[in-house]
């Protein structure tokens, strides 16, 4: 099964359409994303300012965050194109959908910077490429036809691209022989009046464009389709009407008559996106619709994405581990990073996870993001439950509901930052918030911050949850006002010790001392109240019930308070081994750790909603990789690097390169979840949400420095730690630090050491490093 | 083309699936509403007190008002049966989707009660009956299989009902051996605690349960489709794999083998709906699913439809006219009137006018509606925007936009409900506001009504609109609080006038009096400030720009005002020609008359959101019938029964019956709107919008009983004054009126009077009626 993906390190190809059917990539610029399904299904949306749409689904659909496990359906949205032997009659559609012929050959490649496909079939073969822009909301898509065989053939080509049920108040479609393109028009619904200024300059228009004029082509969604169907529409057979949509479901649907003698190709350019009105269409087509527009956007697109390559390029005995992290993992973080998920009101706490993503990739943004979130500290030291990013945004969804955990991800990005930067300044930066007034040093922020984790908490000095902590689920534990997280009171300790490290570096020893007296607190806290024999409780509800303890027949472990407890130093080093044995027994499986085991199968009202949870399984119990990668981070930090490097693999690549196949996952993101209940549910365990949102992919970045490969910064300069798994002899690293490069190689030896430009050093630390450099690192473990 | 719709007057039946694609009936009982597809495609909702799902779109849908002009598509939820010729291999589907196999015979029939399927295709008929209960929220399907060859047949047989994406929580289905069904379960997405106790008595569940045992099942949508789409499952080749759908989307597939032979049928039930436990389906089950269970459901619910019957029953020249109105257009007036439209808060115009259908219907629910609103109106004397109907429910959607319109229809009502009961009693009924605590008579408040809205008027003495008045779309001409309704100022003349009568009526000569003047004020200032010469005009907006004027080249006349104008009295009778020439010219269609003209092609911000309206067309401009029915009335109130006729018929049958196919409708219900704008656009004006809530039919009635019939209440008896169109020479009339029955004949002579019980009437109103007893009335016209 495995050559159904190949991966060369700079592209990933599918070669087949129906092993994984929901295989998919994505492309985004900073305005809008666009989520590609190797059958030629589509998720797409722009920023005005909120996530909005261009191709519609064929009903009014919810407005809601972006779903996992991506219902497919035959009128979902989509970018098609379908051929016709003219003569034989026979059809096909490339990619896949809707007609679902399986082509002689299909291959569906991934790269950084475009999606293409190769479909060959009825001895035409159909390349297509999509691009997207660095600014504008447009997809870019060239398509050339080439007749393979060695007569003249004549194919009907029908590019169809979906636009759906627009609005209850208004659609309709026709074709611009100006613009040479489809326009549908519709009215964002509304009611209210005052929804009607904000909506006004909307972008309701969609287009679709072609470089060349077509022959027909046909706006009704219905007509075109007519009784064949999708699969098989009247309009391929009757040929396109060329009629107006008018309040009737718009499509973009046009006909081009191919005359291509033995070996001859025609290449055609497409556009595809929403604008506000003709002019706008026009300015995009000058702008892009040529041969030399889709060139330059290419290159644009390439600089784009080449300026988020990352810190690190690695060579280990492990290919697949490499490529993913070489080719892919840099860019996931950057997307996150760079656009913040599309969203205006980012989570607080992916907010900040996102922003240590890049620190690796461009710290400026990071230090910019975390200015960003301090400056919306509330007054008492807490955060809000979003970050607002544009004038007029609102907290929505998740956001409206109050967590307790955002200020713990402060720290834990600004250690990163200053080790990375050294820019140990930056604390002194005075931050103002504009609703307040109150302007203080980042330093004063930070440590109101950590103070407000250390009031938050109850008589016996465990975190309150209020209606969640990381875990969003979890919102009826303590709505109430009593009950405590186990997690948090770990993770409020792993915070104030980051905090107390960064204090200690820039010479503040007397709120290094107020702040390690906190993470001491913390831990006994926790020991006292939460450790329950053999690993640590996940909570304690309002009413008084202790969770995620041994005697519970469902949510009997929970892995978040074992990780940080590792973290936050709570956990001794005789704890350790049993926590991980009981991990290991109990959350293990083979496709990563699940978050919490076994999982629940109904409510248990004094645990609150976590029953009902939207992860991974009917119940739960996923392998949610950002609760893995906090165990793998954790893991590193205990000296556990084979059981470290283990799981990181598993996360990325599977226990081996098939087990892709079995989560329906091509390798270049990863995904928030793969499906847990591993014991439960063995059919769909493993299986991928194919939802590259998640704070996970920065972690992963961060177990990378800090972990794996051991080349973390300090205050003063590059420590070399390499923790490599016991089956690697050797490994390659390029690593960008400080503006040098450092090339380092880390191979196993009797004699350990650390040699820099053929020097010695006495301490595994490079120092006084000067920017511009490539050093030459051998480090001998 | 006629044939394809037979209408034996009980019944209506469509012979091809391809004809009316959108072909649709609707059930519905106090709980649930179901509107069935002529090809298998439903939407169905249920009360749980907020409209909700039970069978889902194929992704997470938005939750609106029912929509005209359903969009469907291939995966719009539906009931299907899928056949197989296991011997041969051929398979169709019935009713018609998803295999889109065109039968040898296909009737869709519509009675009052149920609804109907025969196909007959592969020597194999299927016979399909749709009941629903009177009480419960359940489907009652009952499906006979019959061998029409003279051999022996192997058939597989597969029910194949949608469950679709039910939320991203939860979702899930399995098949329960011991209810003998597939339980599919979810959890009604939600974020906030508070809406956690809200929803966690839902019905999560959606059962499908069979009386036979299957031989196989299926409950993952994406599995039994397989890569043959829904056209041509997989399931169907290889067989149903039994299996669970687990965080996969749920639908319920069963097989069963039949062995069928020469002549012999089989007969399954099965049972479709909501339900919060398995329990709660044992429950439905042990009461429905039987022959009996089915049996008594059926002739439960024949009674309680057979209680909406109304109190006419016509003979008149013209057959197609005379079924609609004997057996359809009761049942949607009751429909209306019974359920309301199933909304928890009915906008208050809706209400009332539903509530005027039922003076015909169920006077004493009519009554108890009057009351319901009138316990909710404001301290001031104006109407809620929505009439809140059961504890907890809330104004949604368009009832959180102010209108100014509300008051009018109260004396509307009451006028129609004392004249048919005589109860003038119910003026003397006190009404105490649960909210202020005011307590006042409902003449008090009736007055109240009046006065305020004589009170919410501008200098000229005409009505502010607000952000709408009857037009929804209108919400901007007056958002500023300037603005005025030129067709408000006239519906108010004619809301006093009304009210004046009554006052009279019951006595109160000082209260006519004043509202008299109220009257000659309103027709005043609409007649200095709105008539432009040959109609008036729609209104005034914020910015002083009259509107609706023959200067505009867009929106240049609105039908409403000349309709009222006729109403209140404002227009002279010169003035009513001049109008209704302008009516004929601008605004009349094949298709009935257009609500406004010419359509509005682009936003007028001077004009507000009318431009940007969901109805009709592209632009606007419908055929909306609740305007047109207006019209209808006034025009019988200034005696041109031709026209009014004419109208009226072509609302319910079109010009010919084969109109009803241009228009997509089956003749069993009245839709909100037909598409307009027929000077624009020709190709799709006329097409019906197929949602059959809409405050037009009890017009139609009112319309029957007060116009064209004539056969009226008024306080002490019945008047007779029948308008007949002038082609017509006789009618028979059975007339129920305050408890006795008059059987009636209309006939043209030239000795003109009339006769009851073969005396003959000095005035044509007979009065001391003898409840119970049967009259025998000559109307000589």
């Amino acid at each position: 099964m495995t050559d159904l993906i190949i991966n060369d390190g700079l592209t990933c190809t599918l070669t087949s359409p129906i092993a994984l059917p929901r295989a998919s990539g994505f492309l985004w610029n900073r305005k809008m994303m666009l989520h590609m399904n190797a059958r030629g299904f589509a998720t797409s949306q722009f920023m005005q300012p909120e996530p909005a749409k261009y191709a519609y689904a064929p009903n009014l659909e919810a407005r809601t965050f972006m779903q996992p496990e991506q219902p497919y359906y035959a009128h979902h949205p989509g970018r098609f194109f379908y051929l016709k032997d003219e003569v034989t009659g026979e059809i096909f559609s490339a990619p896949y959908e809707p007609v679902r012929v399986v082509p002689d050959r299909f291959e569906f490649t991934l790269s950084a910077h475009d999606i293409t496909w190769r479909i060959e079939h009825l001895g035409v073969r159909i390349d297509i490429t999509l691009n997207l822009p660095v600014e504008d909301v447009v997809e870019l898509w060239e398509v050339t036809v080439t007749n393979l065989t060695n007569r003249m053939r004549t194919i009907g080509f029908y590019p169809f691209f979906t636009i759906g049920y627009m609005s209850w108040m208004n659609q309709s479609a026709t074709f611009d022989a100006g613009l040479n393109g489809i326009v549908a028009t519709c009215v964002t619904p509304y009611q209210k009046v005052a929804d009607y200024f904000k909506n006004k300059d909307f972008k309701d228009k969609t287009f679709f464009l072609s470089e060349r004029a077509p022959a027909g082509w046909e706006c009704r969604r219905e007509a075109f389709e007519g009784e064949g169907g999708l699969h098989n529409p009247d309009g391929l057979r009757d040929g396109l009407a060329s009629e107006d949509a008018i309040y009737e479901t718009p499509t973009a649907v046009m006909k081009f008559d191919l005359a291509l003698a033995a070996g001859a190709s025609a290449t055609h350019r497409f556009l595809f996106g929403p604008a506000f009105d003709d002019a706008e269409i026009a300015e995009v087509k000058a702008r892009y619709l040529s041969a030399e527009g889709f060139n330059t956007a290419r290159r644009d697109y390439q600089a784009y994405i080449a300026a988020g390559a990352g810190v690190v390029k690695i060579k280990t005995p492990d290919a697949h581990f490499d490529q993913f992290v070489n080719h892919w993992l840099a860019r996931q973080v950057y997307y996150h990073g760079d656009v913040n998920r599309l969203t205006t009101d980012p989570q607080t706490r992916n907010y900040l996870q996102d922003a240590l993503g890049m620190v690796y990739i461009r710290p400026d943004a990071a230090r910019i993001a975390l200015i960003t979130a301090l400056s919306q500290q509330h007054d008492n030291g807490s955060m809000p439950d979003g970050v607002l990013l544009v004038e007029g945004a609102e907290l929505k969804y998740i956001n409206q509901v109050p967590h307790t955990d955002h200020c713990v991800w402060l720290p834990i990005l600004l250690d990163a930052y200053v080790r990375e930067t050294g820019h140990y300044a930056v604390l002194d930066q005075v931050v103002t918030n504009a609703a307040t007034g109150l302007s203080l040093t980042v330093r004063a922020r930070m440590t109101a911050a950590m103070n407000w984790l250390l009031t938050a908490r109850d008589h016996r000095g465990l975190s309150y949850i209020a209606q969640g902590d990381w875990c969003d689920p979890m919102n009826m534990v303590g709505y109430k006002g009593k009950g405590v997280s186990g997690w948090l009171t770990l993770a409020s300790g792993y915070a104030l010790k980051l905090w107390a490290q960064i204090c200690a570096d820039a010479s503040d020893e007397s709120t290094a001392a107020v702040m390690r007296k906190g993470v001491d607190d913390l831990n006994a806290a926790a020991n006292t109240h939460l450790w329950d024999g053999q690993w640590y409780a996940r909570g304690i509800t309002d009413d008084d019930v202790v969770f995620g303890v041994a005697s519970d027949p469902e949510g009997r472990i929970y892995l978040n308070p074992q990780t940080w407890a590792c973290l936050s130093g709570a956990a001794s080093p005789e704890n350790q081994p049993l926590m991980m044995q009981a991990v290991e027994t109990q959350l293990e499986t083979p496709f990563g750790v699940e978050m919490l085991g076994p999982p629940y199968s109904k409510m248990r009202d004094d645990v609150g909603r976590v029953t009902q949870k939207w992860m991974g399984s009917a119940e739960n119990g996923a392998v949610y990789n950002h609760a893995a990668i906090f165990y793998i981070y954790s893991l590193f930090q205990i000296g556990q690097a084979d059981k470290g490097f283990e799981l990181l693999r598993k996360m990325i690549t599977g226990p081996d390169d098939a087990d892709y196949l079995q989560r329906g996952q091509m390798p270049v993101f990863i995904p928030n979840y793969y499906r847990g209940a591993f014991r439960q549910h063995p059919r769909t365990a493993g299986r991928s949400s194919q939802l590259f949102n998640t704070g996970t992919v920065a972690w992963v970045y961060h177990s990378l420095i800090d972990g794996l490969l051991g080349l973390s910064g300090t205050k003063d300069g590059l420590r070399l730690n390499p923790q490599l798994p016991a089956h690697w002899d050797e490994v390659e690293v390029t690593r960008q630090f400080r503006g040098a490069t450092f090339n380092v190689t880390i191979r196993r030896g009797e004699v350990k050491g650390v040699t820099c430009d053929g020097v010695a050093l006495t301490e595994p630390v490079i120092i006084n490093i000067d920017s511009g450099h490539t050093y030459a690192v051998n480090v001998v473990i």
